[in-house]
């Protein structure tokens, strides 16, 4: 589809057993795809916050959005604007290392600013945080080493400035 | 419950289009208290990977592990012992400040060692990643100015040393 893009919407709702099986039962249902979906506490107590990557045209967001706000648990959804939103990942990545190889990882961490979390004898054990092009690219520099397992949160996205979700 | 503790799962899943609600709705059709989830890519494009953190006692725990071994698109499941895993989570974090209380927040994320990431006229973005008690400390330590909003991705989880879920 040529009007395709990826949209981050922020989804305020109330922290019920069972809201993740509804919100993403939505999703699937409806065949929408999901890039990635985190959810984890707010400030309150009673409230949850996901932030759902979903790629599609204009059409699908608009009905993405009226579906989402159907649902009892949503109290708010936004649609970020990228230009004025952080948006933020965490990725632990396992890279093999050897006597040889060691010194010229640690380096390219350095270089990343990204932690080095485990040290093995075969192993790094790498923390990293930041856009998803940065973590993209320390993953395409340390594929030549060989990536042993890795494990990202999805994205998690803040509007800038004072303005809130509420 | 005087032995509920809390459990986190490492689960590799194909990466089909419901699979999160199939998992999810799991843990809220049987009503197993989840904490956090989160799924991401893996270095492999057609499985992604969960981190579930539970509460319940052991009988519960090799409850979810034996109903989650049944689901077609799980491919292997690891209960992490904490002593031997990497556990940690990203948070963002906008807290309210005055052209009093600016530079004390400052200091207090340099002493953190977490990044702000936007600045506006009445409030700070911050990107803290850690573990879940570092995080839960400057969230105690910033509650006194002001916190306008809090997103968290939850827990992620990666086990110490070369080996790997697969």
């Amino acid at each position: 589809m040529e009007n395709t893009k990826r949209f981050v919407l922020s989804v305020l709702v109330e922290n019920h057993a069972g809201v993740l099986s509804r919100v993403s039962g939505l999703f699937s249902r409806r065949g929408y795809n999901i890039d990635s979906l985190t959810v984890g506490e707010t400030n309150n107590p009673e409230q949850s916050r996901m932030t759902i990557v979903v790629r599609g045209d204009e059409y699908i967001l608009e009905q993405i959005e009226k579906q989402l706000s159907k649902l009892v648990e949503v109290i708010s959804i936004v649609h970020c604007d990228l230009s004025t939103t952080v948006v933020r990942e965490l990725a632990l990545i396992k890279v093999h290392v050897t006597v040889e190889t060691r010194a010229t990882v640690i380096e390219t961490c350095n270089i990343f600013r990204v932690h080095i979390v485990d040290v093995g004898s075969e192993s790094l054990v790498i923390e990293a945080t930041g856009s998803e092009d940065k973590i993209a690219s320390l993953i395409r520099l340390l594929q030549p080493y060989g990536i042993m397992e890795l494990v990202r949160t999805g994205l998690t996205a803040m509007q800038r400035g004072s303005q809130v979700l509420e």
